[in-house]
């Protein structure tokens, strides 16, 4: 029920607004990202939306149902990138709900239910150190202090206004009309692709738990300190790498997704010829279920004060930088995805995202589900992040239909 | 038979002489660096010791012996510090040395050798990238290449020039003169202060060899990618710290002083969400037998490999940067250094030096050896590093001695 030929041809155009030097990079709030932007808003356009930016920077493109009053049906991504990344990563969403707009016309059907097609503002971290601004402040989630955080001379709150938000009515937005949100994303991860399925059914998006722990030990010269008689914060760090590794590959087995990663580590004083002081390392953790990261922690706490006490360094209490509950996909949408997969035959199974989206910000306020389509080998946020034309193209004839069932029921 | 308040002072003056911000900061090179060898050339003509600047740039304090042409006995060790630390390494060698001269003039001993005292050139890594520039260059050790090697604008030729010495005939430089070599220094280690013991003469001075590794994995999204399907190049890495760890544990338990130490640790790309790719970590380790330096170096050969294929990842070949051969104690000096010991009444033992010295590119060329004094809790190249002026005083008395029973043998 879709075209699948004006689905590449936006991804390719959108992919040609980058920088040059760093495919395919379009950061939110960045020149490229307003090019781009007025990309979408043109093809919006085309498809009869009728466009605007809502007061956190959110493009959206509307077209009014037949029944006033029964409440909007949300469908969309984002379109800024990371840094040297994302090709598919938000835009084959963004494109793949246009897409629906499109077909919709073409059919001329009409629906019950406004529907709004949405390109949310810099769902990355952005130039801000800040991620889901759109998400997040369509429903009124922004924490004020959010608003004063600079890049270089500007403001998040000027940043927003630049796009064309209105930082003014920002901090109380709300959507009380959401009847529904459905977001398709490239899966980021390697099991559709390695089980061969068209589409993941995403049960739940896993809460996000990072962790930073400091372990102490003390800077000794290394020729001269006999090996009994040093404090090697790297050798005690390196123990707890391997420990969160087993930990998390067992905790991985049971049901629900989870996953912890140790991708920042730093040591002091990073000299050849002596014994390192000092490693401050943060853990990422992703938990499905809330019980399995409220055991992790539980363990971590414990796990650190046995390998200091084994290694002779002072390791501090693990602080939790940040702690994100999961959020788990309206039921009602589960199966409404899974009735449209079964009409465009396509092959799919219900699985957990490890990442986070835009759609667990708008499943605070609005039953909300996301769809996956295969990625290459699971790679994202790299250059060489690839997803098949026709696999988006059946994600969005999934869609397609899933906002009709919606529209119905 | 030393003055144990003249060594105190003079150490507590070149103490003054130091970076207010960064105690006890006295870089080669550097006007800090010249002024503390105007006092202690000052110290020397006051010692009435006739003072000159050797081609390779060290400061040297002469005393002619009664019977010329049987050679010159070298004493002494270096002025400079490394950034932020070494109020006692390098300093307490060349003030004790001093003080022998001193001792020798005050008692209206004449000698029948030739006696120097000297303060070398940038036995520290300085700003040109390279350590023991005047003992390699008194010897005719430094490569040639060195001397083109870049700080700022200044080539080390030009650095050696300006601190009074000849590069023009550097490379050739040969001191087949030299009868005997002394050094003094702090331990930097907390063996002699743990066994409450005066004296550590040397045996050897450890080799040094650093191996460099890298271990690649893959950059994958830490909140999607299974446990079961990471390369996960930090968790390899720990792997290989702990098992370095483990095995220079078990080699330094045997005869002779062994060390291996990870001080070097660098993770790509040390973002929070993503798996790390890539580690490159540097082994610096220390052997007084070099048989155990290459058992060392065949296991970790072998160990990359059987990591490499543990963890799913790629460690190439062990790269060894530099590999130095441990440098042996001239017999002779160590039976001299212990009746000298026995003389003055220390507690002394014998052990390696796991830190590299003057001293062991000097006994290329000529018998060498060298006295350990405790410091405490074996802290060295930063701030707290101390040494009890007692203890100095000791180690001076110390190599009076010895100077005497070299003169006469
Ligand atoms: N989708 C995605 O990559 N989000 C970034 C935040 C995260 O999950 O690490
Ligand atoms: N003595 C000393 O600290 N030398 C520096 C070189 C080393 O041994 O690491």
């Amino acid at each position: 029920p879709v075209n699948a030929d004006r689905i590449a041809e936006d991804i390719d155009a959108l992919a040609g607004i980058t920088d040059p030097g760093h495919p395919w990079t379009r950061r939110a709030f960045s020149p490229l990202f307003l090019e781009g932007r007025a990309y979408i808003d043109a093809r919006m356009k085309a498809a009869g939306l009728e466009t605007r930016i809502d007061a956190a920077g959110n493009l959206i493109g509307r077209r009014a149902g037949a029944k006033p009053g029964l409440g909007t049906i949300l469908v969309g991504s984002h379109s800024d990138t990371v840094p040297d990344g994302g090709r598919f990563d938000g835009i084959a969403g963004t494109i793949a709900a246009l897409e629906v707009a499109r077909s919709l016309k073409d059919r001329g059907i009409e629906l019950d239910h406004d529907l709004e097609i949405v390109d949310f503002l810099a769902e990355e971290v952005s130039i801000f150190g800040v991620s889901c601004i759109g998400s997040r402040g369509m429903t009124g989630q922004i924490p004020e202090a959010w608003l004063s955080r600079m890049s270089g001379d500007r403001t998040l709150s000027q940043g927003i206004a630049e796009v064309g938000g209105d930082p003014s009515v920002l901090l109380s937005q709300k959507r009380p009309d959401l009847a529904g949100f459905l977001e398709l994303h490239i899966e980021q991860g390697p099991v559709l692709e390695a089980e061969n399925k068209d589409i993941g059914i995403v049960t739940a998006i896993a809460g996000i738990t990072r962790i930073e722990i400091t372990v102490e030990g003390r800077a000794d010269h290394a020729g001269t300190t006999p090996m009994d008689r040093r404090a090697d914060a790297l050798v005690a760090a390196s123990r707890l790498v391997l420990d969160i590794r087993q930990r998390a590959a067992e905790q991985a087995k049971t049901p629900g997704h989870f996953a912890a990663t140790v991708g920042e580590f730093r040591i002091e004083p990073n000299a050849a010829n002596v014994v390192p002081s000092k490693v401050v390392l943060l853990i990422d953790g992703r938990a499905e279920i809330r019980g399995d990261m409220e055991d992790f922690l539980t363990w971590i706490d414990g796990e650190v004060k046995t390998i200091a006490a084994d290694y002779g360094v002072t390791i501090n209490t693990p602080v939790r930088v940040s702690d994100n509950m999961p959020t788990p996909g309206a039921p009602v949408l589960l199966e409404t995805l899974e009735r449209a997969c079964e009409t465009v035959g396509a092959k799919h199974r219900r699985m957990a995202s490890g990442a986070g989206h835009d759609t667990a910000w708008i499943a605070k306020v609005a039953p909300a589900a996301m769809i996956f389509v295969p990625c290459k080998e699971g790679r994202s946020h790299c250059a060489e992040e690839w997803a098949e034309n026709d696999d988006i193209a059946m994600g969005a004839a999934v869609l397609f239909e899933a906002v009709r069932d919606m529209d119905k029921n």
